[in-house]
């Protein structure tokens, strides 16, 4: 019996720490799996996290510290068995964004202000996670996200195009990079050209040919995968070798140059409000961003294996992950998609994969930095832009635009406007417009004149089926929840019905598809109720659900009715109109 | 044939100017209803324009002049028959706010700032009729108004109450206002005090009592109705007279003074780009409650006589009657609640009563003003406090509790900003925490898991009633339309429901409260339905609508889908379970 409060005590730690859950039944057989896959994602994650701290303009090594601590925070609070944390593309273009307006690249000040849009993310995402606001992510509806990705996408790969040109041109839009790129052209620097268009193409054809080159001579399927994630590792070697070989750093190729060998010291970042406050609107644009692809991601890979994912619950883990970056100089991270689904292809069974990823990471940041001094930048462009190329998807906004032409201008806004005003500007318009939009819809709602289907107990839309329907006797439909936004389109509908029939005696409201009536709703209901009363009409109802019903039971608002609440429609039909209905 | 087109111009032409619908059937038993009502209205806008001018902070010939020419636009242009334009409590008190902030009161720079706004607030309308946005007042929903309208009753009786005081205390939220007040409660005006309370005192118990003890004497209710309505003109008479007596403005008794003779000139607000976007969110605030006011009390007179009201013909007027009262030397105008019903109850039968009511105006502001001299503000105060008591409205604050704890926190904060934060503030406040309430409500729709009411074809929520189910098929029920915010919250629910049967091969999604699903609703489903797949289960839908239907077949979804799709979900349950549903 004593047994009780420790077993409910640790079931409500389980709650907060997945850890527990999985850590006690670890096995080898997992641990087998973890290995494997933590060794291919190490593989994969090295070049990323340069390149990706990079894109957001600190050194090399921020990459790299924000691949350890994160990932072990990830794997102490996650509740995805699988999924990979780390730098990510489009969340280090919104770092890189946002900071550029504050310090100039390469400052201590610009990498200060990239620990503290990390805190702040973090912080964002942990009391998101404590008050359980994790549906603040759905406003970022799919046409936002469409349009959003894609534009990240193509301001990344022209924003990375002038390391493989070997030129100066910078801009947080279209506006400002293509002008840029187009006034540096003259200055292109062809050794760079030379290793970063090789880069580029080599990476683009073991992306698009190699495996299948491969499969046909009968390689094995896995062997092929991890000789493809490992074509940016060699990329890499290949054209540090060539720098190293020819002095081609002499020549005007930018190298990454010294990297600072070992672990991060754990530091916490100073107390400076007012960059704070000037870098909250990001930070809470990067966490929504970031916790939308990372939850997406891991809600695939749990349900392939019929598993969980807590929205809240990776809400604080990507916020405990971000603090964690942030302590340890890296930059703000999230749920990788392409190194998650490498992680669970290669047969990762529990986050443990995580902390051997970490390890990987640290052994590399110990042991092989001396290695990266020849790396040209322009290596890490390419794999940059080989890997966001894949971010535009063209056919998404077809199919949405076949789908519905509200949706796609919602779309095709946020990739206008993030591409000509920037990341930000271009989500939070998104969001905005697709609200609006949402708004105007519901706020005009679908509203059918009812009649009855010869012979049946059937009602449809007068408008598009041969119904038969009376003077004395309007039958409407209105086909969507009432709330303040479209309460008067319908005492307008109404009113308008009713100043056209001189005949009308009485009006059946047929509430089949309101799912729910707000309070401005009702007073609507009343406010059309008294104007028929007092035109010697009266309003009944019929087909009210049950929840709508109880409510409206709570008002006196079914006292005051003049007309009477009918179960089904034809039953409301057949006591109006005793002697049936005609054409 | 050749009459085709005027005819059709003509239309056309009515449907802007409704004038000349209803100015070409005019006759003279039309005329006697109007002139009666608009003898009758002339008595109880004099009092109301002075003392709503005195509100606003504006001299008192501005209301004056805000109830001529503004009613002769309206006449014009309105679509209400009966709708009674001019000055109005809660728009005055915002015009004093809004201008508040940019000019001291009294001062030509204020009355400027006052023709600004309303010729902006007009504009605004204007532009709002054109691109037919007279929806956007429905963001104004109950709750919101509610809260707003008694706040601002409240708040102008407390400003008005300096004037009944005989004191200076001035503030535009109840923190400013209620200490003030306390502080120049010492320095009181006790004649001023015996006028204005005496006034208060009379206005109060002509408006509770009196039209009950005449009628009780057997007085007629129409001749009952006018002595109401003229006690406002008494009160006024009475204490010029004892001001005039009793040379009461020499003991501290602040009087109207010197009110220039005659009607206003026109003249075009000066261009001052400044100026004009300061006011621009006031003045956009304005109209919307302008608008939303007047058109529901256009709507209600209109229905009662079951005549039409076009919102955006309304919008297209009001913008007219503002932009008439900014270039005649007036304030913001709306239709005003108690005048337009006295309009209608004394009989007016077209807008032509508003001409007539203009003229009455204009001849009192030719012959009457000399008498406004010794008018004290007391009075003038007294009316309006008397007056926006009744917008103070408690029980509806009970009822939308009842109703709905989500709109009565809307309505309580709306009230609560209001009062503490001023106008703009609250109401603004108001409204995004509406939408926000309503988004968040709509996030997380009701999603039931439906089971076979035994022997029959019906399915209920089994949490609700003893229903059949089984280990294989689970049958979901949605009730709301799926987007963007609400999409995610499905696919969770569906993930939580797979993940705790080991058993189930079959979903089947009830959509019959589903009357619409947007391109983010439509991903959801694509990666629900992906999702299941994988994990061996198939995804069913039963009951969709036809509209809804008709646009899943325009994309891949159906094709792609494992499942089929249903017309009810007793056929979806009896092909997927042949062998019946055992509890």
């Amino acid at each position: 019996m004593n047994q009780g409060p420790t077993t409910h005590s640790r079931i409500a730690w389980a709650k907060w720490l997945p850890i527990l859950a999985w850590g006690r039944a670890y096995d080898g057989r997992q641990l087998g799996g973890d290995l494997l896959a933590a060794g291919i994602v190490t593989l994969m994650l090295i070049p990323q996290s340069l390149a990706y701290a990079m894109l957001a303009g600190l050194p090399p090594q921020a990459g790299l510290y924000a691949s350890m601590l994160p990932l072990l925070a990830y794997a102490v609070f996650g509740s995805s068995r699988t999924l990979a944390v780390g730098p990510a593309a489009v969340t280090s273009l919104m770092t890189a964004t946002a900071i550029g307006q504050l310090a100039a690249p390469g400052t201590p000040a610009y990498w200060e202000a990239a620990l503290a849009l990390a805190l702040l993310s973090g912080g964002i995402l942990l009391v998101m996670g404590l008050l359980r606001l994790g549906f603040l992510a759905n406003f970022l509806g799919h046409p936002v996200i469409a349009g959003f990705i894609s534009a990240s996408g193509l301001l990344i790969a022209f924003g990375q195009a002038r390391h493989v040109l070997g030129v100066s041109a910078h801009g947080d839009t279209l506006l400002e990079l293509l002008p840029a790129l187009w006034h540096q052209l003259p200055m292109l620097n062809w050794p760079t050209l030379m290793l970063g268009g090789g880069a580029l193409l080599f990476l683009w054809w073991s992306r698009q040919r190699l495996g299948r080159r491969l499969r046909a001579w009968g390689w094995r399927s896995g062997l092929v995968d991890v000789l493809g994630r490992a074509a940016p590792v060699l990329a890499i070697a290949l054209t540090t070798l060539a720098v190293w070989a020819w002095n081609l750093q002499d020549q005007g190729v930018k190298v990454v140059g010294a990297v600072p060998q070992g672990l991060p010291s754990l530091t916490w970042p100073t107390w400076n409000p007012a960059l704070w406050s000037s870098l909250a609107m990001p930070a809470l644009l990067l966490s929504l961003v970031g916790f939308a692809e990372s939850v997406s991601v891991g809600q695939t890979l749990a349900a392939r294996r019929r598993q969980r994912v807590e929205p809240d619950q990776e809400l604080l883990a990507l916020g405990a992950s971000n603090v964690a970056a942030a302590v340890s100089g890296g930059l703000p991270v999230t749920g990788g998609f392409s190194r998650s689904v490498v992680n669970f292809d290669a047969g990762a069974r529990t986050p443990a994969a995580g902390v051997y990823t970490a390890i990987g990471i640290a052994l590399a940041a110990l042991l092989l930095t001396p290695l990266l001094r020849y790396l040209p930048q322009a290596t890490l462009a390419a794999t940059v832009i080989v890997a966001v190329l894949s971010l535009v998807d063209i056919a998404v906004f077809r199919r949405i635009w076949r789908y519905s032409r509200f949706d796609f201008s919602v779309a095709a806004a946020t990739l206008a406007l993030t591409l000509l005003a920037g990341v930000e500007t271009g989500l939070v318009a998104g969001v905005v417009l697709a609200l609006a939009l949402h708004l105007y819809r519901s706020s005009r709602p679908h509203v059918a004149e009812v009649g009855q289907v010869p012979g049946t107990e059937h009602f449809r839309n007068v408008r598009r089926h041969a119904v038969n329907t009376c003077e004395a006797v309007l039958g409407l439909r209105v086909d969507e929840s009432l709330y303040f936004a479209n309460a008067r389109y319908l005492e307008d509908c109404i009113n308008d019905a009713v100043a056209r029939r001189q005949q009308l005696k009485h009006v059946v409201l047929q509430c089949s598809a309101i799912n729910d009536i707000d309070a401005s709703a009702l007073a609507s209901l009343e406010m059309i109720e008294v104007r028929l009363r007092e035109a010697g009409i009266c309003l009944h109802l019929s087909e009210v659900k049950g929840p709508v019903m109880d409510r409206l039971s709570r008002t006196s608002f079914l006292q005051c009715l003049s007309g009477q609440v009918f179960l089904t429609h034809y039953q409301a039909i057949a006591a109006l109109a005793p002697e049936g209905l005609g054409k």
